[in-house]
């Protein structure tokens, strides 16, 4: 069939909206019409040229919703009208890392989505001329029609709106999940935020949820207080107005330290003050931020002995098929909010303004509504 | 009272053996005839003034049993002839931190501990002339008596041999509670430990004790492989003698990395390898060795957003008053071993033999016999 899609035909340049061919779903496969997809910032990190992993030309975006239109043999847990929330990290159910309570990062299609295929090792993408074009994590959701594995897919509700839920099939689900995946904050705990952008909200309103006590945001852009703190901030600490080092401003601020801290910046020397603000003893410091090729995290082993923990989070620690449908259930039902950080909407021919609205700022998350 | 012990007179010089004056408990504080006391290498590493909060002179040594001779006022949990361990971590039950379910590292007498004074904030040592001579760690075990607080002393049963059982003062508890306290570490687990010295060997019997199925030794040492076999060490590497990078070698060895991985061995580029010979989705690795200071530890931020954990351990996890009169126990049962790993013994005049020992790499433990 043909569909239309934005094309990253090269690192460093626009996207190109263009018609490409789209080849049915194989064994094991899912076609989807998606129907919202959200622009994250890892999008933009690979459309950049910066992701050292990063392929073209490609078909971008991980962070949709949509409809199942047809599946491919072998294809239980899915049919033609479900509404599917594609998942970046998948959920075989079978492999050593799904069967291990500890994690969810499923390996099962790991080595063929890292190189923008399908699990046969082949694209179902082309140009029109014939040319293949890459998936992308697994997902390609900047285009209005695309493959997945059923492994891939979450189902969720059929009265949940696309054009927000989409959000929770990348910021949304790995803000929320951090806190209670990952760190598993406990009610009345005090947490620091760094960085106050689509992540960083999300952590904030994982957080309240989760009962915190204390949320202090951390960011240098004043213009982010007024959100942060509908969505459950009681602190804010702008780092260029501390006079002194920011560490001891904040565990000072926190009685202590903070019993949990969370990086959604990714600047490396952001992780070390995250790690170095939680409490002796008991702190957990979460990366979830994506740090650039080659930097490195460092701080005094001392910090560590003395009982801080440092670790990471990916999607969250959520296991998608399984969570993801809850985090939507919780959207519905008003436990958590996501309207408010949806503050461009755009068509598909647009896309490169909300890439541009992303670079200057002006965005906590755009969405293309197909 | 006049009491005998080897004095650190002055970073990198000898302990000298003399007389000294020792005041009484205070309230609060108990009289310990000290049997016997191990050489550890944090006595070492003060003495050599490496430990930048070294403090001279002082009563060095912190791994020690005896006996109690008198308590002060208000002390209730002891009495004259209970058989005690001394504590450098205290347990008071009462702050912070000891009501904290995530940690040990009670702060009652912290401060005055770390500048060698007992709480009230003065010294019940001095030398025959009258000049104070500092305590250490809050033990000073090198003294044939010495004087700690209630809360510092461990009582543990009466039948178990103190020139075996001061090794639980620090080494062995240590080495056990990074595992059962610290990591937590499942029945089946796959596990290596770095360093294969005093801490080391620990962390193996720990490891057996906890049912890990694979427990990887590595040092440079092979005279340390018998040893080690022994208290339950399955595979061994010699990093000098394996091709290429030792992280890979590690990571196949163990079938996809460690579910827990120790640092025993105090080098951070050591602490390095340890992370990330982890297994991804939830390898955890936990820093047990003292770094020199201003070291620090490194790795890419990649390695924890993939499910790594990197945390730390001081004496073991383990609260004092509490888990030490269990490992006790659990020697005098058989279910751990000391006994050969304490392979020298001495009297105090003769205590700069075991520093020798352990400079030239020939003791696992040297153990004082007052």
């Amino acid at each position: 069939m043909r569909t239309r899609a934005a094309v990253a035909v090269q690192a460093g340049k626009p996207l190109e909206v263009m018609d490409v061919n789209l080849e049915g779903p194989k064994a094991g496969e899912v076609l989807v019409e998606i129907k919202a997809t959200g622009i994250c910032h890892t999008d933009e990190f690979t459309l950049s040229g910066a992701d050292p992993e990063g392929l073209f030309p490609a078909i971008l975006g991980h962070e949709g919703a949509g409809v199942v239109v047809e599946v491919g043999p072998g294809v239980t847990s899915l049919k033609p009208g479900d509404h599917v929330i594609p998942l970046y990290t998948p959920e075989c159910r079978e492999c050593e890392y799904c069967l291990h309570p500890k994690t969810n990062l499923c390996q099962a299609i790991r080595e063929t989505q890292g190189k923008g295929l399908m699990p046969d090792g082949t694209s179902r993408f082309s140009t029109l001329d014939g040319d293949p074009i890459l998936h992308y994590m697994g997902c390609s959701t900047f285009s209005n029609h695309t493959v997945l594995p059923e492994i891939a897919l979450a189902k969720v509700r059929e009265d949940a709106p696309f054009d927000k839920i989409c959000y929770i099939g990348c910021g949304v689900t790995t803000g929320i999940g951090a806190v209670i995946n990952t760190a598993k904050v406990e009610i009345g705990s005090r947490a620091i935020v760094f960085g106050l952008g689509g992540i960083g909200l999300n952590v904030i309103q994982g957080l309240r949820l989760a009962g915190a006590d204390q949320i202090v945001g951390v960011d240098l852009n004043p213009a982010k207080v007024e959100m942060a703190k509908k969505f459950g901030m009681t602190d804010f600490v702008n780092p260029s107005e501390v006079e002194g080092d920011l560490v001891p401003y904040l565990v000072n601020l926190t009685k202590g330290g903070a019993d949990y801290t969370f990086d959604a910046t990714g600047n490396v020397q952001v992780m070390r003050a995250a790690l170095e603000s939680a409490h002796k003893g008991w702190g957990e410091s979460i990366i979830i931020g994506v740090a650039p090729a080659g930097a490195e995290i460092s701080t005094r082993p001392f910090q560590l002995v003395t009982g801080r923990s440092w670790r990471g989070t990916a999607f969250g620690g959520a296991r998608g098929r399984t969570d993801v449908p809850t985090i939507v259930d919780w959207y519905m039902e008003g436990k958590i909010e996501i309207d408010p950080m949806i503050t461009h909407t755009m068509g598909l021919d647009d896309i490169n303004t909300g890439f541009d609205l992303m670079h200057k700022g002006e965005s906590i998350r755009s969405v293309v509504i197909y």
